[in-house]
Order: structure tokens, then C-alpha cells, then sequence
């Protein structure tokens, strides 16, 4: 009786088939499920664990049945192909990257402290790295008859996921057309994270990696890819994931007048001391550890920290692997997708009651990360990427 | 006997050919030339003038005759292509693209205020807009026996201009080969500024234009280009034109340790009213005036302005033409190589004595503008690219 009670209440419930998480997780929301590791966790691995992968859906987790998956590519004048995914691993050659993805919400809890803004209370844990494995989509685009000729009409790369919401509307999303079919732009459907097959949290069997780009078009469970004069039509793509001046409110704000999010700008966040730690006063040195990152390819070139609330500045080292691990080979400029991790021990400065500790990134077109929050301050809390401090 | 006299002095100075300039320029330097413009001239038109386009020159003109001119191509397999004026202008398709330059020391007076920095002391206007004609870079390349091949051990493109210090150097410079074969980059071999032979301070006969790329890479009076897997030599790419911590000083600066500037981050700044003007009281509205501009392609996306020193922002027009014209036709993604200009009319607020206004633009991967100038000082005072106010 007790069970048959229990399976009615799952089915009405379409969370109810969601897979089970690490309970390290901090969960930001529930259903859908939206969660980022304990930020000293990230540092630890150069590599995020998938268990650990920040995770960010935005509608139940579908069951797909990897047996009977079809891939559809559409828009092209040769018709639509479909693929299986046997197809998908057999057909294409395998490419594998590493790349890190962040959600545009990243940080969005500093913009709350400013004011009031929509979406999810993230940390500073909306952002991860792996290493994914799959076709390019620049090879699945060729061998569903792709040609320069279709750029002449064609402008962007549609993706629909299986995720469906009540109404039967899937997430969707859309890049620009020339990341996806450029030959740097290493945009992957990929079936492989960390080396296993992709999670159902992460898009299991296959979900598209941009890398470079927000999470929000890193379409997970993907199901549909349109080539098309248009950007995707989704809620996601027109009225959401956009940035606005901080003096753009509800009433005033006009989606058509922003560009999507499309790469991310520089970022850079400590995750080591914690907000709040306490130092032991009888040490001489404090270790400062974080991440750091920037969209587009761009590679982190340097990272300043600070002691003193931004008057003078220390350079931290990067790396590209685990400590103690051989460097990964720098990337051909513009395919840096993956992120840098840092650290820098500093003499604590004598008689100090209080560290104030910041940290501040530069990729290699020299971009920076703004001083304060509330200048870059947004309605959808986006793009929060001011110093961490 | 006067006229042997002005000859000899003429003889013994290798500035004494340097081309006439004009007499609005603010001249930051006479031997070698470097001068801007009035910032107020530069938002009057949307393509700056070649006479008050800004010029920064590392050395004495070259007198080059075009008769006789020869472009050397060297690096690749097939051994060296010589070519003649005539022949860029008729072997090769003609491109041309409107595009901004940029000094990597444009604002760099506003370093010197924080503390004193090496270079010459640029106010806001070492930044430019022109059209460019040429032949493109790529397809010279190919026809010097560019492959792919070449890309397994090549890496850089270096640029030889035909200006000589007195120990017959050259100045030169390099920039990623992927940019100069990219179908996308527009990389030119410019024989033509703004529909003219380009003029002498500009690199006649030949320079290259690399769009969304640092001033000092677009190297003038081009002689020979070079297909390497190092960067060039010169003092200008190897030890110049890179940018630090504001830590970093002379004593402590190891120059291999950061990259050569390539990409320029995202710039703004105030054109009108000038710093220090005076506005009507009687006036219930002041019109802000400037120009916006990114690296890399990077579109401008938004303006913000404030009256009242950050607290609140006003969302600038932004034009891609002169007032009244039709705007440019949208360029494609990462290709928008010309700045933009902007204008807002905002009511004075009542009571103000002092203005304090400022300027902060966004680029299409949200890249923001920094606060303030000491986090981003740096010994060389390169890349001075804080709100401008
Ligand atoms: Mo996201
Ligand atoms: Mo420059």
C-alpha cells in the first residue's frame, strides 16, 4: 500500500526520476536542481570530479535510452540527418579537450548584496572544469552536407535539449555560426566527460560543448541542432542570459537591445582562506588559492592578489595541472578554454587585525576585471565578475 | 652659402625629410613624430582625417619611392617572393575594411598621474578611424606557398618596416600567425588610407593593418614579412609593449614573463565636454560625447555614462557612421575592427556645482571597463583603459 502510495507520488512529480547527488553539493535550488561545490574543493583538482561539476539544469533531468537516442541536424539544404549515438562515436573522429564552464549566474550572490536581483543565489562554485570527448560539431555540420555557401544565409547554430517542461517545451539555446564551424572553435557533441560516459546531470548521452562560452548554451540531453538564419526562439536565448546597465530596471529593460551572452569575460575568484577565515596570528605566511578564468579562448596571463584591500598587489602562479603534475602545453592562442588555477603565499603583514584579501585575473588581450560590483550591477545578476574579495 | 648651410644641417638629420604635419596636432614628441589630434575632432567625424589621424612614429620617415619599392615575403618552403607596388596592387584582389588604430599608450598621461611612468605622455586621442585598401595578408601568404603544413612549425608572422635608426635597425614586430592567415582576420597590406595613397606619416607605400590588433604591430613602410616560429627580434616585441602588475618595477621586471600586447581591451572616453570646461548654469541639459572601442573584433555593445561620479547610468546612442548617415551594415561576429561613437543628452541635475562625468563601455563578451588607473598602472603605462572621467 505504502508503495504503491509512494509511486503516485512520483509520478506526478517530474523530478522524481532525477539522479542522486553528492551530498557535499550546496544545493541553490532544488527542482530543478541547481548546485556548486564547497569552493575549496575546486582548487584541490585541476580536473573537477563530475560528482562535484557544478550543476545548473533548468528542467527535470530526462531519461534518454542511450539504445534508442537519435541526434536530428536540421536547416541544411541537403535535408535533416539523423544519428545514432553508435553513429556519433563510430562516424566522427574523437576529440578531446578540456574546458571549463561556467554559469553567467557565477557570483550573482556579490549582486544581491548591492540589490535585489532575479535568479539563483550562486557562490563562487558556478563554474568547473573537465576534460569532454565527442565529435566536432564542425564535422557532424560537414557530414549533414555543410558548405561556406550556407554562411551566406545561415547565421547561427540552434540547440534543443530533451529537458522538457510542463507544456513540452524544451531548454534551447543557439551559438554563433561561425564558432561552430570553425576549425578553432573546437565546439564538441560530446559523449565523454572526465573520461566516463557523461552523467545525467551533465547530458547523458550527449550534450554540445562551446567552449568559451556561457553554460546556458552548452545545451545538455541535446535532442535538435537547427542551422538557421535566426538565433534560437527559447525563453533563454531572447529574455534571458543578456546584461544591462545598472540603471536598466523591470519596467524599463528591452531584450531585443542586448546582444546574448555569448563569451564570457575575464573572472577570478579565491577560493582559499574562506570568506571570514580566521588566521592563526602566530603564522608569518598565508597561502591565498583560486581560479581563474576568461571566455572566448582567451588565456589567463596573470593574476594579482592583494593583502591590503587593493594598495599594492603580489603576482600569484598559475598552473595548469594538478600541484607537483607536468604543465599542460600551452594552447595555440585563441583555444585556451580551460581554466588556470593560482596560488601565492604572502608575508601577513605585522600589527594586522584584519586581512582584506582581493584577487584580480588578466587575460591575454589584457582585459581586466572591474574594481566594484555595483557599476557592472544587472537586473539578472549576470556577469558578476568584479575582484573577489 | 645659406642655402649650403640648411643642406648640410638638413644632411646631418634624419628628421630633416619628415613629411609637414598639421598644425592642430598636439605634438607629444617632434623627432621621432608623435602627435594626436583635439579630442573634440575626433567624435566630429566618424572616419577620422589622414592629416589629424593620430601619429606615432618609432623613428625618422623613410623616403621610399614607389617605383622601385620591393616587399620581400620570406620564411616559407617555396623560398622568397619579391614583389613591386604594382604588383600588390594588381596580382591580388582589393579588400578594403574600416578599421581602428589604436597606441598601446593612448591615456597614458592619466598613468603618469598615479606615478610617473616611461613613455611619451598620450592624452586620449592616440586612437584613430580610417578605411584601409590593400591586398589581404593570407592571400599573399598563399601565394608566397602558404599551406597548412606550414602552421605544424610555424607560429609568427613578423613585419620589417624600412624606417632605420642610426644603426640601420629596423623597427619590427610580429604578430600570431593564426591572425594573418585567419579568413576572418582582414589582416591588409594597405597601399590606400581613406581612399588616398596612404601619406608618408602613415606608412607610404605599404603598410599592414591588422585589425582589432595594437597599433605597434601594424608596422608602416613595410619591407620584408617573415614567417617564423618565433616572434620578432626587435626591442619593440620582445622588451616593450607588455604589460605588468602595478608591483612590478624597473628593478624587478622580467619582460619574458608577459606577452607581447596584441588584442587591445575594451576603451572609452569622453571627447566633449573637455576636461575642466565650463557649462552654462542657464543650460538645463549638457550632450556627452566620445568614442568606444574593443580589441579582437569585439563589437561595442553599450556606453554607460554617469553625471554624478558612478552612482547612476545613462545608456549612450551609439553610431557607426557620421551623424544623419545611414549606419554601417552590422559586422560579423568578432569582426567589428571600427570603433564606435556615442552621445547622450542628460538634464543637469539642479544644484550641481561640479560634473563629475564619466565614461565605461562593454563589448560583446561583456568585457567591462576597469574602475580605476592604479590597479591597472603598469611601468610602461601601456594599456590605460579605466573609466574615463
Ligand atoms: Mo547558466
Ligand atoms: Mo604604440
Amino acid at each position: 500500500e505504502d508503495q504503491k502510495k509512494q509511486d503516485a507520488v512520483k509520478s506526478s512529480d517530474p523530478y522524481s526520476t532525477d539522479p542522486e547527488r553528492h551530498p557535499v553539493l550546496h544545493i541553490n535550488n532544488l527542482k530543478p536542481f541547481n548546485a556548486e561545490p564547497p569552493p575549496e574543493l575546486l582548487s584541490d583538482s585541476y580536473i573537477t570530479p563530475s560528482a562535484i561539476f557544478f550543476k545548473r539544469n533548468h528542467l527535470p533531468v530526462p531519461q534518454v535510452d542511450p539504445a534508442t537516442y537519435r541526434l536530428h541536424v536540421e536547416g541544411l539544404p541537403a535535408g535533416v540527418l539523423t544519428l545514432s549515438l553508435e553513429d556519433l562515436k563510430t562516424k566522427f573522429p574523437k576529440h578531446t579537450i578540456t574546458a571549463t564552464l561556467q554559469c553567467a549566474g557565477n557570483r550573482r550572490s556579490e549582486m544581491n548584496k548591492v540589490k535585489q536581483v532575479k535568479g539563483l543565489n550562486w557562490g563562487i562554485a558556478a563554474i568547473s572544469n573537465a576534460t569532454w570527448s565527442g565529435a566536432k560539431l564542425r564535422d557532424v555540420l560537414l557530414a549533414a552536407g555543410y558548405s561556406p555557401d550556407v554562411a551566406q544565409w545561415a547565421r547561427h547554430v540552434q540547440f534543443d535539449g530533451m529537458d522538457k517542461d510542463v507544456t513540452g517545451s524544451s531548454y534551447g539555446a543557439s551559438i554563433p555560426l561561425n564558432k561552430a564551424v570553425s576549425e578553432d572553435g573546437d565546439v564538441l557533441l560530446a559523449y565523454e566527460m572526465n573520461g566516463e560516459d557523461i552523467p545525467a546531470d551533465h547530458g547523458f548521452p550527449v550534450r554540445v560543448v562551446v567552449p568559451g562560452t556561457v553554460g546556458a548554451r552548452n545545451v545538455k540531453w541535446l535532442g535538435r541542432i537547427i542551422v538557421s538564419s535566426e538565433e534560437s526562439s527559447s525563453h533563454w536565448q531572447q529574455n534571458d542570459y543578456k546584461g544591462f546597465s545598472p540603471g536598466t530596471d523591470w519596467d524599463t529593460v528591452d531584450f531585443k537591445s542586448a546582444p546574448s551572452i555569448q563569451e564570457l569575460p575575464i573572472q577570478s575568484a579565491i577560493t582559499t582562506p574562506a570568506e571570514g577565515a580566521v588566521i592563526d596570528r602566530s603564522e608569518e605566511e598565508v597561502t591565498v588559492e583560486g581560479y581563474a578564468w576568461s571566455g572566448g579562448g582567451r588565456e589567463v596571463v596573470r593574476v594579482d592578489v592583494s593583502l591590503d584591500g587593493g594598495k599594492t598587489w603580489r603576482v600569484a602562479q598559475l598552473r595548469t595541472s594538478d600541484r607537483g603534475q607536468e604543465p599542460q602545453p600551452s594552447p595555440p592562442p585563441g583555444r585556451a578554454w580551460a581554466w588556470k588555477l593560482w596560488e601565492v603565499t604572502v608575508p601577513i603583514p605585522p600589527e594586522t587585525q584584519e586581512l582584506e584579501i582581493i584577487c584580480k585575473a588578466v587575460d591575454d588581450s589584457y582585459n581586466t576585471q572591474p574594481d566594484t560590483v555595483a557599476p557592472i550591477w544587472n537586473l539578472r545578476g549576470v556577469l558578476s565578475n568584479a575582484w573577489h574579495r
